[in-house]
């Protein structure tokens, strides 16, 4: 039978709200080129990052009864994360949805379906990462699981993992090794910071990295003037 | 043969118009969640919202002479509604149709295909609701029904019918029935801004409709601490 | 085995400079409809239009490598085109490249796959059509030719070809015939002025080409009052 | 509310059966290349034909129940005719659903969704055509129209109109029009057989109607040896 | 780092290729609807059904070199499971890879992605259910996962869960509720032989049940004869 | 102006006849993993295999005219290639079209587009790779480019090169690279037949090739035992 959780643990939230600022193509580095929920979720809104632990729901098709029951479980700073059980776009959070979710300090819906009313979503600042804009309603008949760990976007969710969401689309850190991710994370950032310096200065990564060089040579590559 | 039907009936302008303010969502459940054209028709611009009567034209694909025929029976408040007869994304109309278009008191293009032109039309201030952005040309050789009943997007839009688009996509309402969906509209709209305070409240859906929550154990769903 | 040519014919860069004007569309239809790319390559900013020589470089499914090797060959007033070996839409291109690629004079990308940190090539305001938005990230092991001839979404494009983007799409100009086909461009520009002006004070298309009205006749378009 | 019409007019039945040697192909140009299904609907069998008389049946994403219905409504000689209202390739018709069908004389299935239990429906002989083959399974929470209009997979279909489904996908004839349109399809494949005996022979097209071939040179095309 | 899990617990193998014979739809079903890979997995023969164990293998897009690795982990009876770390459609598997899987007991292919040979591995009787048929060549550069937890096609697999694939798709049994989803599974397709005959014999699912009657009443639904 | 070629060059036909034995994937690969036209074209029949030289054929967009033109270039070995100007899924060729061309030696066709009549194409035994199969009708009134390169399916195809196609999709080989191509293939194909061997006797290609192996450990692939 469908369940839901009452309570699960968390990432500590300072911690998960710092990934915020590293961003999802680094975070997705960080930890070995894993993690990412696939780019049919499209940010809805220009210019805006945020990090969260996931509260995780499924929902049938047409059907965003768990998404109410989802939010009597969310805690400040949990992002919503919604999957359903078979592929639908219909639009299963609007304005009501979301005044309901800010309310309780949810920081964001991320979610493999439709939304609508996007126009006052984005009027109130409420992110979204969605595969579809659908004004198409849904019914509340039939339950499913709430908190449990789901498949969203091809990539698994626990309740309480790290999901980092900005203009890249979005990406999950299991709560285990959010600490370590992060520090990965800020190192390579750091190093990014000094090859752009050097890359905005003329310099060709070929000759920063010139191992980048001398393999192509290995591998066969010829140069000609035609 | 195809034909163009040079005097339709068309839906009350005052009444159609009002369309705009209670948006495509609204709409669409107002009048039991029909009427939705399917969400690949895209807005091309942002926080627009309009309604007029439908102004229905079909072209084959490659093919935008009968456009050119339809912006002729356009009158003052039509939104002109483009179906290919086979699935195509040409770029079947640009800035020059829009300012025919405009001219003629045209309030914007819904088209199952694609548009061209795109900046300008967003300069203009011309709203699309398009399938495709491309730059495609397309000929003038083959004539097709202009005033007739079509397919667009998978509804049925009768000449005269009540079009309204938003950011959230495009509905059609057909003009018998216009007043009373209007009507049942603006009730629950009503009724959605008393729900949005108490949700910013803090108040959750299961609380404020209890049926919601008691089904939910009826249905067999289970909470557990895990 | 794979190549890198490196000395390459490129078209006149004020020449091509001057495409940026005139546009996607008109480019297109000056070259008799012929040039355009699959729309599936989105502008991943709005109103931003360039034209520059193309820098054609193919990369294996999620491998980056060769854009390294390709920025070698850039000039200033190039366009880097991107189309990999097999369809992928893994983030090929990213801040640090664009840093690399705009220090070298080039003036956009145009890729059949995907890039990322979108939101900082926003604001370097290094423009980018694209089939997606990843964060996917690549690896580098395997070359491939740079400066050949390709062709990218279905389109051929020879190192040194003009490459025209605008917020319709992107097209591409063979070096030999951009003379003549800019010049045809400009003439078609000035043409559309003048309708646009008749078109705005409420001219139909159909008056001012009366060949297009009688013709429906001819073709059996009837008119009907229903 | 959602309807069921318990009594509809049905187009004859010898006359709709005459469709299934005609076929989707010529039945689709004898009506002036109308009333042709997207072809997403793909035969799930081959070398079989069929025609009768249209059963409509509305169904919500993921939910089976309206069909339930509609076999009630069933009479020998309908094709069961399925349109999701919103997107959906949930299974929603098996072997049981096939089972009750057959058994009162249903001839075959078109279904804008899924199905499951193929290999079942094909040693059974009951021929479908569907959007996807899913095993997912449905729910029975939700009333929808049946007997009603419904647009299909892009084209409305009216209870009682002609289907016509075989190899090449599925074609709708209006019931007012059935008789007309046999006629002129028959007329038309008669055409196509003393043409196909001259092609057979080595004779061209461009010879059999020499129309075809002068056109050319009217419409500027040029022979050259290059 | 990448790694391959050499011992890992299987589900008992008679258990498992139980399930063949009980099929797709009905697993489905008797674990709560549960555990089916999308449908986008494509049957690449027909009229074959197969149950086994899974052997999981992560693959880089455009990279076999795991699936080579893999194959030394295969026992008799496993089901090879391929899933690609971003989306590709290369043709990662021919007749090579299946003649020596085959050697090795496994009992088909599950791939998220592309096979080639398709005629010698019909000719051959190795099943497969793939997203693509490519001839596309893959290289052999970079490692990843093998034989630990996966998604494929949007399910977690785990190495040693119970993999059961025919004509209408594929389904994953954690190797834990295996036997409890058998029995519930043979249940259940014991309970539909029974109604199979009262349908073939003209009796209604409406009637067998009459709640599904009257629960359309209670919903509303109404019955006119127009 | 488009323009019809009226004498080219074409491989020799008893060299490009070979390739059919050799097959798609094996070609693409002795050509260095090129020339592989995108999998959206599917053979539409079985165990089937061709190969001749390209006989091209742009069309426009719903738009058939020109096959009639291109058949008349046809000669015996020819296999017709048809790309669209812009992306059309209608069905330009059926069993009429069929009829001629095979009544003038031409071995198949290949279109990105769709064909009808296919069920009397499988009986003729008149092979097509298509993007659909689709009823839908055309009409005859623009002219496009006969026997001149095309781009189909995102490879560009001259006239009279070598196409071979078979249940793994199509792909071309250059004119002036058959010879050589066919060489390696040949040779391919023997050290495959050796390998298939081993491989049947339960060899593991990580012994058959040791570099396979221990380039593992030197990526950093971990064995555990978990």
């Amino acid at each position: 039978m469908p369940r839901v959780i009452t309570h699960i643990d968390r990432a500590d939230l300072d911690l998960v709200s710092a990934f915020a600022d590293v961003g999802v193509a680094t975070t997705h580095e960080a930890q070995g080129r894993t993690g990412l929920l696939h780019h049919r979720l499209t940010p809805r809104q220009q210019a805006t990052a945020i990090a969260g632990t996931a509260l995780t729901c499924e929902v049938p098709p047409g059907d965003n009864w768990m998404i109410h029951v989802a939010l009597e479980q969310a805690q400040a700073g949990d992002i919503l994360v919604v999957s359903p059980t078979s592929p639908c776009d219909d639009g299963y959070f609007g304005d009501l949805l979301a005044t309901s979710a800010a309310a309780r300090g949810v920081r964001g819906l991320i979610i493999d379906a439709g939304v609508r009313d996007i126009r006052t979503l984005r009027d109130m600042g409420f992110p979204v990462w969605s595969k579809a804009i659908s004004a198409q309603g849904t019914v509340k008949e039939t339950v499913a699981n709430v908190q449990l760990p789901i498949v969203c976007a091809g990539q698994l969710v626990s309740p309480g993992d790290v999901i980092v969401a900005d203009d890249d689309g979005v990406c999950v850190v299991p709560r285990a090794s959010a600490a370590e991710v992060l520090q990965v994370a800020r190192e390579r950032a750091a190093a990014e910071e000094e090859k752009r310096l050097r890359y905005a200065a003329g310099e060709l990564s070929l000759d920063l990295n010139p191992a980048l060089r001398s393999d192509l040579l290995r591998k066969g590559l010829l140069f000609e003037r035609q």
